[in-house]
């Protein structure tokens, strides 16, 4: 059995156990945390490195590391709907969040823990009875669909789910937290970018606004629907199951090239002006250069968030590959000194210059 | 400014800042994280080792120890109730739950995280209209008075607000994580009680209980009632406000005399079942010995939840002060060699032996 619990994981599935016996009716916590244990056990206590079940999860850091640590809420309703996202998609973008702010500090994932509050249906298997859950088979519920997408991403990036909570609650959230391991000293920062250096964005822009406006589009016609057409899985994947660029953030600090990073999570110009910012630089972005996703839009592209793509910095002169780690990067501008009057970020066009406000995309604003 | 904020924090406040400048109505988020980042950052600086304002927190780990990490989901009508419980008490016990499982491992408190999914209202002030928060005045909701409690506690307990997340949500959640730290190798576990150790509490048992189910009265009585009335301050103090023991477990670590610990959050017969599961042990209670609360039942002693002492074990040999960093402990029972027809926890009564049912405190049920 896994033994890299926290106290909350362990102490509900023996409280359940000692209250409840056999006795208990549907999916309890019992259930349902013995089938999260069970389903996370696999793959995680080969890559922690040390740990026991017990009030808290046990990490043992290796010598010369530091620790980068983020969480992210997300709500039913704000961050997702039920009722239009696939239930394996929630729980991989869950992850995804969580994994990108590594990529972007350039941390190798060490463990992940989820806080979990849901309503009693979504535990439910599609027959409400909890039958599967009983007999100690896969849940068949929504969250069942959750942990799949979530577990699936947690293994492809070696991410063990050492922990976290489970709590009845009337809308769906989740928070995870994400705990990465980076060489001492090393950690990519938003605040190290000087003028003279290339502006670079691995992968495509724009592909998650696009995704998510088809997915609106799709899901408005025909409420009802719960599988997405096999038409428009490519479309909808950059929305549905973005991928950290994790190798790429560890490939920048493993050859100390990157001079700044940060993960797009709310939009190129909202990014692109976090770094600025905390650099105390300005910038410009040459729109002809932007590695626009095909069937996204130049707006899209510039202010759609959740692309989780990396936007980074390194010196004018620094050499960098085409693809690193089997992702294409792109040059698309460069930081200027900060002048009064100066925008922090400039749009350069066929048209001229303009500045580039950031107003990156907000979810269900 | 505070700089060890995770991404959250940070990546909201700035796209709030440069969406709505200084024209939004109310307390947005840009108000409310600038307001938990200005009341954060006057003792965290001071206390976390290292850390950069960024995607992550960055934690510098101390050589020779171990990290203990743990998360506690409350959700409203589940683990707290906002129409009876004071906000302060709701978020001093948030973080309690938090700091009373890094008590339990022994460990010192390193850094919280925060993650709080809160509906509209509760972020605005008595009048509705967020003019304080506007002001840069403390922001009069709810919600301040959930940091007041929050803050409070964490700067008695020297536990830095590093980062967390806040997102609108129909119903009140909070999230909470610590992290905390712990000489290599020394954690109080669960798994180390021996046949012959004896067993020990700290502090008193049922007062949490029993505040509990004064507090259910009183607001049964009257639902508008805001205030608690002085008298009853002091019946309620062991519910609404419980003292980690953070300085016990730690001079428990120091000492290297305990052979397993858990904290009683859950309820004395609960969680000596646990220790008696993990240890592969069995134990016995005398019922004589308990330190119950004044007020309190033997029920409330023996099965109430959230009282956040200490249960531990110590070899029968080894010498005890009666007082811990001015928490009295008390000697109430012995570990008994696990036997086939024997209970896990026994308790010994001027009547006679009998078994001691696992049946801790829910919450709500």
């Amino acid at each position: 059995m896994p033994n890299l619990q926290s106290e909350s994981l362990n102490a509900k599935v023996d409280r359940e156990a000692g209250r409840h016996g056999q006795k208990s009716h549907g999916p309890g916590e019992l259930q349902i945390l013995r089938q999260i244990r069970r389903r996370a056990g696999a793959f995680y206590s080969a890559t922690l490195p040390v740990g026991i079940g017990d009030d808290c999860a046990l990490l043992r850091p290796r010598a010369g590391e530091d620790l980068a640590i983020t969480t992210d809420l997300s709500v039913a309703g704000r961050h997702f709907r039920v009722e239009w996202h696939p239930a394996d998609a929630v729980g991989h973008r869950t992850l995804a969040r969580g994994l990108s702010d590594l990529a972007a500090m350039g941390a190798r994932p060490v463990a992940a823990f989820l806080s979990l509050g849901l309503p009693r249906e979504l535990t439910r298997d599609a027959s409400g009875r909890g039958a599967a859950a009983r007999r100690g088979a896969r849940l068949g519920s929504w969250l069942d669909g959750f942990l799949d997408g979530f577990l699936r991403l947690a293994r492809e990036n070696k991410t063990p789910l050492a922990g976290g909570d489970l709590a009845e609650s009337p809308i769906a959230a989740a928070d995870i937290v994400l705990i990465g391991a980076v060489p001492r000293g090393q950690a990519l920062l938003r605040s190290g970018a000087q003028r003279g250096d290339a502006v670079y964005v691995t992968g495509t822009l724009g592909g998650a606004a696009a995704g998510f406006a088809r997915l609106a589009e799709c899901r408005g016609a025909n409420r009802r629907a719960v599988h997405i057409p096999a038409r428009l899985s490519a479309e909808l994947a950059s929305h549905l199951y973005p991928r950290p660029r994790l190798a790429q953030g560890q490939w920048l600090v493993r050859r100390r090239l990157a001079t700044a990073a940060i993960d797009i999570s709310d939009g190129l110009s909202t990014d692109l002006t976090h770094i600025c910012e905390e650099s105390g630089v300005a910038a410009e972005i040459d729109e002809v250069a932007l590695p626009i996703r095909p069937g996204a839009s130049l707006d899209q592209a510039l202010h759609g968030g959740e692309d989780y793509e990396l936007l980074f910095t390194a010196r004018a002169s620094t050499r960098l590959p085409r693809v690193i780690a089997g992702v294409p990067i792109t040059r698309v501008g460069r930081i200027l000194a900060a002048r009064k009057g100066l925008a922090r970020v400039t749009l350069l066009t066929a048209q001229g210059a303009r500045p580039l406000e950031a107003r990156g995309w907000r979810h269900f604003a």
